[in-house]
């Protein structure tokens, strides 16, 4: 583990300066058009969510030329604001991709900046496609560098590493050189921001939305030989000592270019963090081979891995966003409807009586031997009947389960 | 101390809305009056720096409508981005004003978010003084309650506090209720960002400015009901936990109203970080007393407090922005012209060989039973004398001395 490593900072920004979308092997490139198909259904998806709504009305009065489409809006704005509003939307239904040895949604901060970029500074798909893998290779990249450390203090990693991948991605269309590369990841990193206080509030999906506007704009500032520390990333106050209580820089420089780590992206098939996602397929089995009704059920129990709890052990959500944090709420949904989609995430469904009365049975224990992505289920029936389902890997991941067990933590 | 305390957040956004100005001393109106004059003064002073011309020229062509002022400039840009525009402008001299108990820089990011604000929300001047004085009691005591650890990890305090303050100041002038400043201080929190390694870049500045124009979006936002955590401050996922290893509610919720952090705001004689200045005084008092020329000095010799190497250290600075990083050039352009003001941190002065010839006879020792505003000087003539000056408290903070001797870690 390297702890002290030299020129991280520039030899990260060299490698993105440098590489070649020739170079890029034909499965990498793949995986990223599925990821930023993923990501554009996503931020279609969340475009007319109250989130962007209310973040719109408050960034148009000051907005400029307005330039730039919105996904799924009529709307259009200036550049800069493109990339935070299609940020936001990407991410408000918590749908989007995961990289699972961060738990970082890439496309989200590296997507919205490319794609308001576009709008100005006209690229080839192939163009879009490299700096948006080389994008993804430098958030996922600094996320391994400071996982799970940096994450456990609070930081909601998607948007405090997503800003460097922004900028890198933006910072490559724009033709960078390296010494404005480097900055370029500087003024990134250090407005890298954003608690997992948060989760639950419209300030979550506002994180991607932000990292990828000041990616961006980092990049504008580059250009414009802005300075920034050339040491961001490795100096004793710079990104990875001061936001992590451990680092290894091999994970930034170590065999750049010999693999991709979009390759290890996933795609979710529930609404919500992916650390619920085992109980949720559990229950949806449950309910359907046994063709379930709520009225039957008289408890639910959960073995679950610690991290569920920490991150989705709301008791009582209030709204739809706070449906998310609850593991309570997406069981219940998930035996009600079969399903945890965005319609299983309104706030009329986290109010709906039969919802929370089925939420009030539903209890979890932590079994600290599960991965994040497994987990047990039991439904006690009213007529005595046990049902019981283990769910080793999460629907959607199994191809993923080797990096599962890397990710888990127990 | 007090680290489990409970509704910070509330307590806080709770004053701000509550406060009145007729209940606002008139001396704490006056230093208010001081503060605002003095980083007018600085605004203007920095508005020529080519850290403004680029930031303004990576921003122009996503800019809004050209409803405010630049100070000192003829340009007229978004009101979001003046606020970041005249942030930088004010600090970029690094001669903005001082809460010294926090190191903060307090009038950048709250008076630069509420003078822009200005141009579209007409208000009286009382007004704005209020919303002023507010904006910095939010910033200094959410900085009391986390330095100096806070401070210690890395962070630019100034930047990290600051952003708070300016969502208060804006958020008061705006007329947010209780809920909506709890929201406002949560959205500016989890954008709080700024690392001290940016010292000696364009970056530094940056950070007050961005603190100003995050802050200011985070009043706008939270106008349109966009939702944050309400316990930004003092959850276990949130900003003082997060950003720093210690922490003490009291210090932001004790006595609200019953004394003002502007009263213990002072202003700087020196164009450059406060720990330098002892050094700069002793320097410029033996020179003045002894008609002293470059080419007499065989040797300087300091003695000052740890903080200074730590922060001031650099040997050979390449900017005059790394000039002011440097106690070895600070200590050289005071010998050479008696003065350490913005000309004296000029790229051409860092460079001018007489300097640089003087600066690489500069000594420094840290002696940790030094306050951060004490030094000794002692100068080494040719001809054999040794010329000596103790500087127990450096010029300008005289009145401050009890504070200074607070701030001292020593």
């Amino acid at each position: 583990m390297a702890e002290a490593a030299v020129d991280v900072t520039r030899t990260l920004a060299g490698y993105v300066v440098e590489a070649k979308a020739s170079d890029v092997p034909q499965p990498v490139r793949t995986e990223a058009v599925r990821s930023l198909l993923n990501w554009a259904g996503c931020a279609i998806g969340g475009s007319g969510h109250e989130t962007v709504d209310r973040a719109l009305a408050a960034v148009t009065p000051f907005a400029g030329k307005p330039e730039a489409s919105l996904f799924g809006r009529s709307e259009r704005i200036d550049v800069l604001n493109a990339a935070l509003l299609n940020g936001i939307a990407s991410h408000v239904f918590d749908f989007d991709d995961t990289h699972l040895k961060t738990i970082i949604h890439p496309a989200g901060p590296v997507a919205s900046a490319l794609l308001a970029l576009a709008e100005i500074r006209p690229m080839t798909g192939a163009e879009l496609l490299h700096a948006f893998i080389l994008g993804v290779e430098v958030e996922c990249r600094i996320g391994n560098a400071v996982y799970p450390a940096h994450y456990d203090i609070g930081w909601h990693i998607t948007g405090t590493a997503g800003v460097f991948g922004a900028a890198a991605a933006a910072g490559k269309v724009l033709g960078l050189h390296p010494q404005q590369m480097t900055w370029a990841l500087g003024i990134a990193g250090t407005q890298s921001s954003g608690f997992r206080e948060m989760f639950g509030t419209m300030c979550k999906s506002f994180h991607p939305g932000r990292a990828a506007q000041n990616g961006l704009l980092s990049a504008f500032l580059a250009q414009q030989n802005f300075t920034s520390s050339d040491r961001a990333l490795e100096a004793p106050r710079g990104f990875a000592h001061v936001m992590s209580t451990a680092r290894d820089f091999d994970e930034i420089t170590g065999e750049l270019g010999q693999h991709f780590e979009i390759s290890l992206n996933t795609y979710k098939p529930f609404a919500c963090g992916i650390v619920i996602h085992p109980s949720i397929d559990g229950a949806v089995q449950l309910r359907n081979e046994n063709n379930l009704k709520a009225d039957q059920i008289a408890k639910v129990e959960l073995r679950v891995a610690p991290l569920v709890l920490e991150l989705t052990g709301k008791k009582t959500p209030r709204t739809g966003l706070e449906g998310k944090f609850s593991v309570f709420h997406s069981v219940a949904v998930a035996l009600i409807d079969g399903a945890a989609g965005e319609r299983e995430y309104s706030d009329a469904k986290v109010a709906d009586p039969t919802v929370v009365a089925l939420r009030d049975k539903v209890e979890a224990v932590v079994d600290r031997g599960l991965r994040d992505d497994e987990a047990y289920v039991t439904v006690f029936l009213k007529d005595g009947r046990r049902l019981e389902r283990h769910v080793p890997h999460a629907i959607g991941l199994a191809d993923a389960a080797d990096l599962a067990r890397g990710a888990a933590r127990g």
